[in-house]
């Protein structure tokens, strides 16, 4: 199928765009570059991906990937995915970017299209975890959300899927970060509705979160902001390892698993009964990581 | 059962006997004590816990805690337990330590007996996570579990059950640490022994560990060294979440968060393909991260 060669295309040129722009925004930034082959289930070649992580002074750490895998998997995983056939197509892309300054948040994203049999389907998404209290940051990052899925009707049942997803359960209701749109097994009956859509959502990935690298960057930080951020980075970590269903089906499939834990903040806190100071921005931001209609604020 | 009381004295002996050691190495430390009880499947009553959280120059962050449970559980739970009867009586500690200085290694430790309907056993175990090739060390700690071990001709298979639990298995055979004992669902059909070997082998949890954080504590070290170590606990942090089964499995069943990750190291790095230097101490220690014949070198 043409648009399937199409979507790949499309999550190389983001995967480029983004790297692009985070080379722009820090210019120190070194990037590894890792060219990876899969063989399927049967031994035969079965596609591969490109791992990009980036380190810089600005960006900390971070990682841009794109995968293009196909061929046979095993037939229990197949039937898990609900398909009768022990092969599956799939391609992405999945970025997370932690930067160093704490008024800059970190950013996560993605999106993939799968196909195994009759099946297709895309998912994806993109949330931000802030650490310091820009109200104005988050209601922008929401709104560009918004206007992009707007035309589909989407982002209200987008963005409250997030708001499920992205929860530290361990620790009641509290979230990851502050949501975004999130979606998973779309598939409308519209093949090409479904394309033109996910593929407008991968454009806004690029312009909902530079602009906030660009505009904090520079921005003074205090030893207490860089405190608060490592916590929430260690809840970032939570939230990967013990929640995330990529993350633990990747790691538990036999997958890279440097590309995998690429998510992981280069440094971060725990501490026992952690509690931000009483009356500070950190004590406050903890109020955000709730669901919140953001776009009506 | 008089037995079940002398265990549950036990384990309060071990964990004052322990706090108390700590105190003595490093006299800067601070202690959060949170006493806790818990409500049991029905509301009633269903015993509590103690759990020590210290911070200090030495100990950069331990937690050590015991707790007394008893009364009705989910009786799905008492069926994967393999008991009919939907009530559980538990008693047990478990303590973890990380000290600051990277030349003192990290150590975990539980000592547990559990009782649900007609089925009593034990579970436990001792590991040790260093960060820089002190062979002498490594040998001392398998040395004095092995001597607690011999009059029960267990340390063998203790140790094997360590050397396979402790395996990061997303990053191949390579273990958390150095490996210790492991034992679980302990029942020989002689409960007087098995209560006589677990009380034995609990009074070996102070002296395998402090010694080393004697001896260590005021080593000079460097910040290759610390680099390592933080790396290190990285993969500690990994192992706890993904893997380790009292960490998951108290987390899903609503456990007290705090008190499960107080586990968790201080502070950690991640950095995607990390390698120590080439011909480094830690290149050097990454070999020990296998399973090995430590009394026999």
């Amino acid at each position: 199928m043409e648009s399937k060669n199409f979507f790949v295309e499309q999550v190389r040129k983001i995967q480029n765009d983004l790297i692009a722009g985070l080379q722009s925004e820090d210019p120190s930034i070194r990037i590894k570059e890792t060219n990876w082959e899969r063989k399927d289930f049967l031994g035969h070649p079965g596609g591969g991906g490109r791992t990009v992580a980036l380190e810089g002074e600005v960006i900390e750490n971070a990682g841009v990937n794109t995968s293009l895998i196909f061929g046979g998997v095993n037939p229990e995983f197949a039937k898990k995915l609900g398909s009768e056939t022990p092969e599956v197509w799939a391609t992405g892309i999945s970025t997370i970017i932690h930067p160093k300054n704490p008024r800059v948040p970190s950013f996560h994203a993605n999106f993939r299209m799968i196909q195994s049999g009759e099946k297709i389907w895309f998912g994806g998404g993109a949330d931000l975890t802030p650490f310091y209290p820009n109200e104005e940051d988050f209601r922008f990052f929401h709104q560009k959300w918004k206007n992009a899925c707007d035309p589909y009707q989407v982002y209200e049942s987008m963005k409250q899927s997030c708001d499920e997803y992205f929860v530290n359960s361990h620790r009641g209701t509290e979230m990851r970060g502050i949501g975004g749109i999130f979606f998973d097994y779309w598939n409308s009956g519209n093949m090409d509705h479904d394309m033109k859509m996910v593929t407008e959502l991968s454009e806004t990935l690029v312009p909902s979160y530079l602009p906030l690298v660009n505009k904090r960057k520079n921005e003074k930080y205090t030893e207490a902001d860089e405190d608060f951020q490592l916590h929430r980075r260690g809840r970032y970590v939570e939230f990967n390892l013990i929640h995330d269903r990529g993350t633990t089906f990747g790691l538990q499939t036999g997958g890279n698993t440097d590309s995998i834990l690429i998510s992981l903040p280069a440094r971060c806190k725990f501490t026992y009964q952690y509690q931000p100071e009483p009356g500070s921005p950190h004590e406050k931001m903890m109020e955000y990581y709730q669901p919140k209609d953001w776009t009506a604020l």
